[in-house]
């Protein structure tokens, strides 16, 4: 924590404890998408809270926003060197799900 | 994912964006503590919210509970080991965080 109060490890875990963002930044690390395709790719989040998510993203700088002049206009999000860099974070959730997460027990058998 | 579908990765992100998870991660990974302690230690999260994470926690095999038999009774909360291994995130958020996130400008100045 910095003179004013800020600290920066509590803010990062505030910020990927919000639910949805690591599962965009995680799909974003495979390429840039199209809103659609990124709702997709993350799996049942709503196009609200998406749309929301995704605004703070790009407003902290991780995630950069491209409106392409066609018509209709269409949208491209991608990361941004800040948010490509997040992929340690990501390397290290998977390698510690690979290690210790296993499917709970299949209640049939 | 495998054959029934379970994605160690998917469910291990789906865990750690849970509101406060990583933040109980990080105060354990300071040592072991007890309920009042570790609210304190996480801050502002309210005593259900932790209960029901701990609960998940110790079901998952990431924290353990200890209750001592003394009047009146305490318990104690501490990190096994797939808990401790979880540093690794927390290391990767924190090198991230300290990187790439500063105080928004004081409005004041």
């Amino acid at each position: 924590m910095d003179e004013s109060g800020f600290c920066p490890i509590y803010e990062a875990i505030n910020l990927l404890q919000e639910k949805w963002v690591l599962h965009i930044v995680r799909a974003l690390l495979g390429g840039e998408m199209g809103f659609n395709q990124l709702a997709r790719a993350v799996g049942g989040v709503n196009p609200a809270t998406l749309s929301q998510r995704l605004e703070r993203l790009v407003a902290l700088g991780v995630v950069e926003k491209e409106v392409l002049q066609v018509m209709p206009p269409r949208t491209r999000y991608r990361l941004t060197r800040a948010g490509r860099e997040l992929e340690t974070v990501i390397e290290a959730i998977e390698a510690w799900g690979k290690k210790y997460l296993k499917p709970a027990p299949d209640p049939r058998t």
